[in-house]
């Protein structure tokens, strides 16, 4: 039996874990499964056989080395901050490890190391970054070995809410992580390229710059820019492209809403409110509202931000219980967005029976004998449930996928690496269709930057 | 002869120097003008018999300490950061030292020090802050002495150019420090208290949220809140007041043209643009538009900002000449801010002839024999020259009456202080207004906190 050891498991790890467990006695393998919780971990192993839960804490240097030493190959699932002194463990105990987190600088220092022991410490191989990686370096090795010169790259990703679980005026409910949604786009404007050119967009303009696209059988989405749209510029050898450009999907009409919570100033971490654990909800939204002594706090909304009488952003604002004087904010010195986090999420939970969807689309403009041509590919995934959901599954699978390749000599290369190269995207992206996840790539001619139209 | 030391011989020192030589005969003043440039601190001697010019380096600590040595008080007109070498020399040579600039913490802890030698630190005692407080405190205490409770107290100053040198449609030049004016605002939302509430607006929305202000005889003006409304709310023994608001003054229209800049993003100073030397003034504006094969950078501008046909806002832009393709903006590495601030000072230098304005407003608000009522205090001071600026005089010469004061043993409590008592707020108001800066005080009944009407 080969020792698979699972560090961490949280939500993310459920579609990894099943899918190494289904594989277990084919490929014999034996899972040990770690977390802080004994509990949560005993759960995930779902009575299997071919799996062990253990008790970890990753700060207990003696107990995680032990841990590691015992394993053929780890799999870290904590959060990134917490993936280094697992990776500088398994350098010692001579390991390969696989993350879903971005390449830290510390992790990228091991890179010697790990190639030293011909290890591999595979990284950025979950969603996104992970399955951005690979479908889009697919088409442009593509691309690149028919001859072709690339002119642009457009990449768009969002975790949404499934069709049939899109029950409010926001078409959103929180799938990950909701204070990143709520922080989304602060610290600095986003940068990108169009047609050759640098653009940048503040935060104050950031959700009035988006960008449509109209996925078939799902109909149409927007977009907004990324901070980071050049990060992979040169990873992904498109130095001379004219386009670049990264942008986060939401059902149409989100972000115009959003942009209300950025104008009112509510989405601001930086600062805390006085009073914030006693105040009411109609309280924190007149925070951001100059003193009238007669006008209510809906005028006053209505009169800041322009909306008209029949607008439905004023629902939007309704919805939420934006304006109740009952309810109670409850946070003891709390930001801004931390409150507004709370008041989103009594709305925007998803709950039990509610499935979450993963949509990703990338464009692709090249120049081939003379002719300028575009593929879009457009990826598509709803969550089984609440366990088995499309971020658990887009981000798991690709994971265990790569372990078993790792550890069936399949993948080869040593070193601190991303999943760029065609002997780690092509098995992977082939696997992951059967079990849902699959690229459609369409081919046509230019179309170009066109932020205001849809193909 | 008394010797008075000057560090620091730059603009704002010409009136506080001019003042103390006009005293200096019937005073037996000498002072010693210290600066790095001695060219300069000569120039500021005006060939005067009871001045000396030194070149000073005051990092030296060597030379530094033998000046203050040799002094019977020390002025430090340095930058903020740079007093607190002075200070701490002029504990060990137990001199009194007078500063324009807010008190650090650094400053602050050498509170017990100056006490226990019976050292007067004086400091705040410039334009804003001084001018400000020491305005204030005087009706505040009145209104106290007379049994009255402070309700509202809000407070306006600005910097503008005289109504005879406003030649642009901006109605604006620069007379201090530009880098100031570009990033005004920036850094965290605003925070104000308006009857009894606190209210926050962030800095995208911070110049549409002005007040008006009326000034006799120079029309009407706007504020947009400071960052600070509340720092002196204890020091001014305001705690329990309902309303406490502090703002900076434009003429009406400035906000909302300069909101232009903030909503595109060219205010923003955290990031540096790519090839910002060779760019073009047009092309700094087309980095913060959309791409378009065809539409031009006036009709995206417009578009974005909405702009219509006739609306003043685009002949603001126009007079900048932003939208000119040979001007080539010549900074290598340059933040948005930086682009900005080279854009403006191109147009709003202060010419040879212009001179500069300060403007001050203060509204207090308070209940008497349970009668409410409100005073409101206004300040204009036009400058004579480019040299006598009312900045200049504003900020030089409190510093100088009150070193006087303190020389003549008629400042006397020891200490790091600032000017709100009034052994040192009296005296000095009173000379000011032998300057031209005359506090007009209008008594009428309450009128509260309205930021959109015009008393």
């Amino acid at each position: 039996m080969r020792q698979i050891l699972i560090i961490g498991a949280g939500r993310s790890a459920s579609s990894l874990i099943q899918y190494l467990l289904n594989k277990s006695v084919k490929e014999q393998l034996h899972l040990v499964i770690a977390d802080l919780s004994l509990a949560l971990a005993e759960k995930k192993t779902n009575n299997h056989p071919n799996a062990t839960a253990i008790a970890l804490d990753v700060f207990d240097a003696k107990q995680r080395k032990e841990a590691i030493e015992k394993s053929d190959i780890v799999i870290s699932m904590l959060p990134a901050h917490l993936h280094i002194e697992v990776a500088r463990d398994c350098v010692v105990c001579k390991k390969s490890l696989v993350t879903a987190s971005y390449i830290s600088d510390a992790m990228q220092e091991l890179d010697a190391a790990a190639k030293e022991n011909n290890l591999i410490f595979m990284n950025e191989i979950g969603l996104d970054p992970g399955v951005d990686h690979m479908s889009a370096m697919k088409v442009i090795d593509e691309v690149k070995d028919r001859g072709g010169k690339m002119l642009l790259f457009e990449s768009f990703c969002g975790g949404l809410v499934a069709p049939e679980s899109d029950t409010n005026l926001w078409n959103y409910k929180f799938t990950w992580a909701p204070r990143n949604v709520v922080l989304a786009g602060q610290g600095g404007a986003a940068k990108f390229i169009q047609e050759g050119a640098y653009k940048y967009i503040p935060y104050c303009n950031l959700f009035r710059r988006t960008e449509f696209l109209e996925v078939e059988d799902y109909g149409r989405f927007e977009a907004y820019s990324n901070r980071d749209s050049l990060k992979y510029r040169s990873v992904y050898g498109l130095d001379d492209v004219l386009t670049l450009y990264r942008g986060t999907i939401r059902k149409v009409g989100f972000s115009k809403a959003w942009n209300m919570f950025v104008q009112l100033g509510m989405t601001d971490d930086s600062y805390v409110m006085e009073n914030s654990e006693t105040m009411s909800y109609r309280k924190f939204v007149n925070s951001f509202l100059p003193y009238h002594p007669t006008d209510s706090v809906e005028i006053k909304t209505r009169l800041i931000l322009k909306i008209d009488q029949d607008d439905i952003m004023w629902d939007k604002l309704l919805e939420l219980d934006l304006f109740n004087d009952k309810k109670i904010v409850g946070l003891k010195n709390a930001t801004p967005a931390q409150i507004l986090e709370k008041i989103l999420s009594d709305k925007w939970t998803l709950q039990p029976h509610d499935k979450d969807m993963i949509v990703m689309y990338h464009k692709f403009g090249y120049e081939l004998n003379g002719v300028k041509q575009q593929i879009d590919s457009k990826m598509v995934c709803i969550g089984d449930d609440q366990t088995y959901t499309a971020m658990s599954k887009t981000v798991g699978l690709p994971v265990a996928m790569a372990t078993l390749q790792i550890l069936n000599g399949k993948i080869t290369t040593p070193g601190v690496q991303l999943p760029i190269s065609k002997e780690v995207y092509l098995p992977i992206l082939k696997e992951l269709e059967e079990y849902g996840v699959v690229f459609k790539e369409q081919t046509m001619s230019y179309f170009g930057y066109k932020p205001d139209a849809v193909f």
